[in-house]
């Protein structure tokens, strides 16, 4: 059985996540290892429907995911979690529960965020239409000590990926493959 | 990658699905079988805390075992559930759902959970002390199709795994055991 190993994706809504999840997630197949992305919102309809976005509510939605994180990462499956998980100490429980853990802070300037709103959220919290939005009317906590940072309003998607696929290999999560030697 | 499956144990409360989900794990795990027990407890603490025992909550309950229990098959786990599941409509749906799902009917009369009653569960179910307990005061609806019906009143634990695991073999999720030939 392969190893199995979780990729904690952490930051900001908007700030690219599931994008990285999703690259992250094809490359991984394409070595023949069995994945599973963990979307927030895909967890939030089948877990944690009728949970709300207090401290409590959002800390157990995280508990859950972690819960199954670690039941897929102790029998070989590479588990991508891209949930915005804001609040330090509980991602520091999915941490300890889960052992095989690289902790990647997805990180983009609030201003940048507010200027791309793909979705028209950031707006909304703005003008105060949404309560508990992270990073307007909600706390995000920065992880003091992620494996790795991606800095998506000035890197490639592909580039942020590379790094995350460096820090797994490094771990020893994951066997380096044999690239083509420059001349 | 092994093949995945659920065995999906149920039936009333002391009925014995746990005791035959713990045999079932060991002797799945004897076979070099990769196994998880998605036991009614820990889900009520790890996925569910909040949830009651109204139809609609057991609705739910239930629903976040087969997301999960779908998540492991696919990933090549032999996945044992063993919540008492009294809904057949969302048992159902489970089944829908995993794909490679068989279902186990743990079955004990009535009279003798009563006359067991280790947690003494049904004298407080029978004096009215707890609501909504299945098989006294909340309906369980026997499963009419199930793959396998298991009588632990007077059945061997031995001899409901070994049917459960004959079941998963004419299923062909699992490879039989070569047996010593008797002379």
């Amino acid at each position: 059985m392969a190893q199995g190993f979780t990729v904690w994706l952490t930051g900001l809504s908007g700030a690219g996540k599931s994008t990285i999840a999703d690259e992250l997630a094809r490359q991984l197949r394409e070595r023949g290892i069995g994945v599973e992305v963990l979307d927030g919102d895909v967890v939030r309809t089948n877990l944690s429907k009728g949970l709300g976005f207090s401290k409590e509510d959002r800390d157990t939605n995280i508990r859950r995911i972690a819960f199954v994180a670690q039941l897929l990462t102790r029998h070989g499956v590479a588990v991508i979690s891209a949930a915005i998980s804001p609040y330090r100490a509980v991602r520091d429980e999915a941490r300890q529960m889960i052992g095989n853990f690289v902790e990647v802070y997805v990180q983009c300037p609030l201003e940048e965020l507010v200027r791309r709103d793909v979705k028209g959220l950031y707006a909304k919290a703005l003008r105060g239409e949404i309560g508990n939005f992270t990073g307007v009317s909600d706390p995000y906590e920065a992880p003091e000590h992620a494996e790795v940072v991606v800095q998506t309003d000035h890197e490639s998607v592909a580039s942020s990926v590379a790094r995350i696929l460096a820090a797994l290999e490094a771990k020893g999560y994951l066997t380096p493959v044999r690239q083509a030697v420059e001349v």
